[in-house]
């Protein structure tokens, strides 16, 4: 019997169909590294001209190990006021914000598990900085940080790149997730999702893996299969108040995660998406930041797209199982 | 400079880069014929017996023109009670509904364009004739109506059909349409939808085509290239409400807008979704049922996905002068 599940963080529901469960084979994948190749990579040293001026960079010498770029393809443009203004029944703004992408190496490789442990904490410290220093813009509101890997994620470059979007306006899933968190707060005067750290970790049957600061859970309503979260340990709503030297266990974490993923559906197309709260706003005790990892190994049909509700074929328990005992060499 | 447009029937924000629109010509297209094959058709007449019993037909004579039967691929049951609980943080019920799948037609045909107007209009008799039955069922709040076109749409059967999921749940997508027109209604006394029909046949720039019943618009924010949206003229929350002689016409402007939209895009992958009323509630002024086409042309990126924002490629009022400008033979 298919089972309905709430997803308590954003009141949606998910099909489990608990009797037609799919094992990791069984899904379609998308070879990952055949994103168009458009001449010489624009990421590569060498190429640093290919790009618009440098926002920040880590170097030992003459070489980087790091860079953060304005994105040529920027959805929105850092000039300008909002000029919010209406058209009958309609609203705009000008697409004020900023589109930022950090090349996480100069190796020209393909996934964040190709880097080391140290490099991957330095894209983290990168983020942190441009977070503290985007809060500075008061038109921005929210800054957004995700990885498309692969083509069917979105990825347009193959040299293993993040990107940070600023934007004038709260999205909706985070807003709906604050809201959502600070009722619970006000109910129960506890984190939910210091909650579902207590839960998972003591139940066991949808977790990953745990450190010393991290857990990596399966979440219970996962939307797709294979979704996976990573929460901090320590209570903090914003990504940038982490304290600097709990990241290199996160990069811990994250690559020994994203290899279980990688080796359990062969090197799938994913999104990687932080989860965090508004720049603008205090630090608070019911929000709390986390990475969403989003396997695309299914098509969103007809039915997500009009409901809102998702049909995951695989149970999060029988993926956490699954996830648990891949054996990295 | 891009734009940042408010979808006023959801409250979502896209963004609409204005300076860099792309043409038809530009988007990745995947084969919609590619539905991988897995023996005969179980569509197809002779191979009733691959079906699950049959829950409606027209029939003329000993031959089926269409048929109505449940999903081999059910996402829900239909037997059995809610059963809701808790599970520490989590809630789930279980999953009780029903699944239907509407065989268009007995050729073997990939299209709902190959069919003839006459056979278009029978679909929707078929819906209607659905909605009211389940409507019994005092479990099931909500119809979900819709067709993937293609494998990138999710469909899995290349012979053309629709699909019915009843739910024991409203939508968040539909209940958030509703809230929002409810509140539309409560400060103007108008309904938002018709205010929509009003605004866009007078300033005609989104308009694609219109009729003596429906029109059909590209909406002010798109969430995806070539998003179309056909409205009826006359209000009524509920499409199971709809006038029997309507329909004609209805089938007549989906097919001249699919013909189109197929023409401009060199026949897309696409998901057709039916918005109505949940099938328990009464009659109201301020929901209007509609139905929305979402040409799969782009990737869901990491941005889309972590914001509940878009971004379009194409403004609506691009895609509307192409739709106009497509000649029909």
């Amino acid at each position: 019997m298919p089972e309905l599940r709430k997803d308590v963080f954003t009141e949606l529901w998910v099909v489990v169909p608990t009797d037609r469960a799919r094992r990791p084979s069984d899904f379609l994948r998308e070879p990952v590294t055949s994103v168009p190749s458009i001449g010489p990579c624009p990421f590569c040293p060498g190429n640093e001209a290919m790009t618009p001026p440098e926002i920040m960079a880590y170097r030992s010498g003459s070489s980087w190990s790091l860079r953060v770029v304005p994105s040529k393809f920027a959805v929105l443009r850092v000039e300008g006021g909002l000029d919010r203004e209406g058209d009958g029944l309609y609203d705009r703004m000008r697409g004020v914000g900023a589109h930022e992408v950090v090349v996480e190496t100069p190796s020209h490789v393909l996934s964040l598990t190709d880097l080391t442990e140290h490099s991957i904490e330095k894209v983290f410290t990168a983020f942190r900085e441009r977070f503290r220093d985007l809060k500075n813009d008061r038109r921005l509101r929210y800054v957004h940080a995700f990885k498309n890997f692969g083509v069917a994620a979105g990825a347009r470059v193959e040299h293993t790149h993040s990107q940070l979007i600023a934007l004038p306006l709260v999205p909706r899933r985070v807003r709906k997730e604050i809201d959502v968190a600070q009722r619970h707060y006000e109910a129960k005067e506890r984190c939910l999702y210091c909650d579902l750290i207590r839960q998972e970790t003591q139940s066991r049957s949808r977790l990953v893996l745990e450190s010393d600061r991290f857990v990596v859970v399966e979440p219970y309503a996962s939307r797709y299969p294979f979704e996976t979260w990573i929460l901090p340990k320590q209570h903090r709503s914003h990504f940038e108040d982490v304290e600097p030297d709990h990241l290199a266990n996160l990069a811990w974490v994250l690559k020994s995660t994203l290899r279980r993923i990688e080796k359990a559906l062969e090197r799938p197309a994913y999104n990687l998406i932080l989860h965090t709260a508004p720049i603008q706003e205090f630090a608070n005790p019911f929000y709390h930041w986390h990475i969403e990892l989003l396997p695309k190994v299914t098509r969103v049909s007809g039915f997500d797209l009009g409901t809102g509700y998702y049909v995951n074929p695989t149970p999060p328990e029988e993926a956490a199982q699954f996830l648990r005992e891949v054996t990295l060499a």
